[in-house]
């Protein structure tokens, strides 16, 4: 998808977040902000808006000369999601349709966005798992699931991965093999290989990485490791906003599953903003 | 006070929601916020958030073409505050300190404000009645009432002023001489002399303006006319976040009346955000 006005607040907003986490003076997140709006006012609006969010995250480890702003936030995030791993396990077992059960909290597991909440404690995955689907095909995605052989599943952030981890069971449970990938390096508080690794992720998958820095994946900025394997899978799991603003005009076997938490992105998936999204790739 | 990084993100998701409000296209609206970016990327910190503000809507109404993008809501504003006025007059009229109540209410009609809430339907003024003040001048206020025969009321929103005429109406009550001062010309949803009639402030009180667009007295940009009033009056009560922006380093027999809606505002007034506000000018 293409950068909406209202990204560029959004992402302003998120590096000066990003810099009071790290306790930057105001001076120092002046600089950021001020350069971010820089690169805001040249930006090419027909990118999607998670290339400016990289360049913007790129200044934002630049200035703070830290190489990852979110580290403790990240951390505190999977600590508090496995603390309700046994309860969201046992009730995705004790549902009707586990498999959906699990999909549902997977999408509810993107609110555990810092873009969204300034701390994260788990909490907000119960409530944004009581929030409808806008947008739901499941009885598609059951279909491919049951002719698939394997599944890629692109992760989104710390913290939600102890839910994809819960839906990732499910799919091994039905004999898929699963491959999750994870950014390349910080960004944000998107899951990297060492969050893979604190929820147990290597140990019921394999775990790749996108070969990248931006908080979603667009194929362009992935590693050809990574694209070789995109172009490869027979289906494709995409959680979260920034992998579908990265890959919504990418022709794959792509299932988009993630909470539309913004006017932009809710807009493209055709849903009210707010909704949980399980979307089949057009075309 | 200075602008804040914060500010940043904050005046450009105004802009974009100003473009909205008008039915602009998405290319109309990206060309307002990315010169707003333009605008910010460059912006002396030292000056209050206000001027940018006030530089971001010259630029809104320009590219729209639009005197006064936020007319309509400003209407609808001040119609919905007044349906609630016989009620709210009633609630002070029975308060144990009618002035009291109608400080309260005022600070409180302060999150009439479009920077919050998408749309205003009054509604707002009453959860917000029931914050607590994080700060509360109030002894010091009637102190210094009680030896002042006319006091000048700084105005801030429509919709609020419906409020502000509440209060205004006590201090009337007690012998005063008031003179209300409204935005020169249109910016944001602040109240013009329009909206001062259309609410019926000029019966009760002498009705003047800052003869500037900027959304808070800010001196430098005022009218040598208005800042004569402003130099030989012996009490000002000013209302809003914006002129305390553009007034917190100005001396003066000042009390600010506000809700402290965001981190830096909150952050100079000493409280904690959302607080209702009533600070005596230090100095």
């Amino acid at each position: 998808m293409h950068t909406y006005p209202d990204c560029i607040p959004c992402i302003l907003r998120a590096s000066a977040g990003g810099a009071r986490l790290t306790g930057a003076p105001d001076p120092v997140t002046w600089l950021i902000v001020t350069q971010g709006a820089r690169l805001a006012a040249s930006w090419d609006r027909l990118l999607p808006p998670i290339l400016l969010g990289a360049e913007v995250g790129r200044l934002l480890r630049q200035v703070l000369r830290a190489a990852d702003p979110y580290l403790a936030e990240k951390r505190a995030a999977n600590a508090a999601a496995l603390s309700r791993y046994p309860r969201w396990k046992d009730e995705v077992a004790r549902a009707p349709d586990p498999l959906f059960h699990a999909l549902q909290l997977a999408a509810a597991g993107n609110s555990l966005d810092l873009g969204l909440h300034a701390r994260l404690d788990g909490t907000e995955v119960d409530a944004a798992a009581a929030v409808p689907f806008g947008r739901n095909d499941y009885a598609a995605f059951c279909r491919q699931l049951d002719g698939a052989r394997a599944v890629l599943y692109l992760a989104d952030n710390a913290g939600e991965i102890v839910l994809d981890r819960i839906l990732i069971e499910e799919l091994v449970g039905r004999g898929k093999r699963v491959t999750v990938a994870v950014r390349g390096s910080p960004t944000l508080n998107d899951a990297t290989a060492d969050d893979a690794e604190a929820v147990g992720l290597g140990t019921i998958a394999e775990v790749i990485t996108t070969g990248s820095d931006v908080p979603g994946v667009f194929l362009d900025e992935c590693s050809a490791a990574f694209r070789r394997r995109f172009r490869s899978a027979d289906l494709i799991l995409s959680k979260g906003m920034g992998n579908f603003e990265g890959l919504s005009q990418t022709e794959a076997p792509l299932f988009f599953l993630f909470q539309a938490k913004c006017y932009p992105v809710a807009q493209e998936a055709g849903v009210p903003a707010g909704s949980l999204v399980l979307l089949q790739q057009h075309g």
